[in-house]
């Protein structure tokens, strides 16, 4: 099956943002990091991931879709790369009692209203 | 309820990061968007979110868990940038070709090998 | 008169990262802002104006040397929000009681060592 | 002599931006690096550089002017940071063919036109 960039896409499993908050939530309580966990020292710990993701693209020119000449392990470094930033987000989202999933699909709610769709002339 | 950090959790729906990258997929292509998201063209906008959502913390010092003293104003902007931040990094994924909420689960396992919980002895 | 990149290059006046310090301590003083400037606040708001610089370049594909097809007042845009990178680093660099100067100087010399110039056989 | 802030202010030598500009650019040709600085380039290793930055005060909380607690090793290393942050800026400004000490002159005068300082009621 191809997305919408025309690329391979291999989704084989629906993964919640709840669950992955409440995994998150879980591994800091067991390990006794809770206490590192303040809005900002998360929020600096996510521009650190996304330093790391930049650094992944900084020296490459442009990168096509789908990452055509990529190695398997480049690909998978990026996905870990991808995820780091992720984890960051949603634990800095929980710790700020904000539910991030609802407030990404408000946004795209609000984003359709303020880009409406032009409408094409039909032949 | 309340979450890991004592916030007030108001979860009311769990959305999946399927979800959100089928809609903004569709979002792009209805509106023509599709031919400016390159990888780079949205790791910079990304960037660009993560500013913004800094700036909401610049010069606040030190904030505490749940945002006690914050308006719902602040707070739903604070939504917006985090949505934000979410939106282009599952575009990012998603052109990427890559499956992210499958490689935040593996992430979360990995870092759970890296990092083990210590034993500690009952006394 | 060209530099490296053989872009033209207007350097009129030799500026001193010291002047720019002395100038931005000043300014604070004078306007009672120096009890906002802590280092993570002033982090914060350097993370808030690089996201504004990767604003300018998010949609544009590659971008030549030069700038060749910008407009002056988008080469001015650009300008302002590589100042305020600069002046936020010069700043947190003064309130760590760091000598930002002295310390890019050092870090030319060690990147010297670490990536040698290769020496190529003359024919 | 201690500075603003009151920190022990131990700059020895006075650098401009146009002495770090010229050995970068040097350092760059000699290497046969130039042909790797695009603006897009440079940019995303200046992000990454900004995310290393970030990383060495993202556990720490609030951190004091001067950083009264850190050993020389960790000072060191936040001196790197700042530099290559620098450095990079300087070298985007460049291949850009603007003047980022003249920029960020001009850019402080407008910022003190946008910010007039209050005339305090003298007693």
């Amino acid at each position: 099956m191809e997305n919408t960039y025309g690329c391979s896409s291999k989704t084989t499993k629906d993964v919640s943002l709840q669950e992955i908050r409440d995994r998150l939530a879980e591994f800091a309580e067991v390990r006794g990091w809770v206490q590192y966990h303040s809005p900002r020292n998360l929020l600096l710990a996510l521009v650190g991931e996304v330093g790391e993701l930049s650094e992944i693209f900084q020296w490459k020119g442009e990168v096509a879709r789908g990452l055509p000449n990529w190695s398997s392990d480049d690909k998978e470094h990026l996905e870990e790369e991808l995820s780091d930033v992720l984890l960051y987000l949603v634990q800095l989202a929980d710790i700020c009692g904000l539910d991030l999933g609802q407030a990404a699909l408000t946004k795209i709610v609000k984003n359709a209203k303020k880009y409406p769709v032009m409408n094409q002339t039909s032949t």
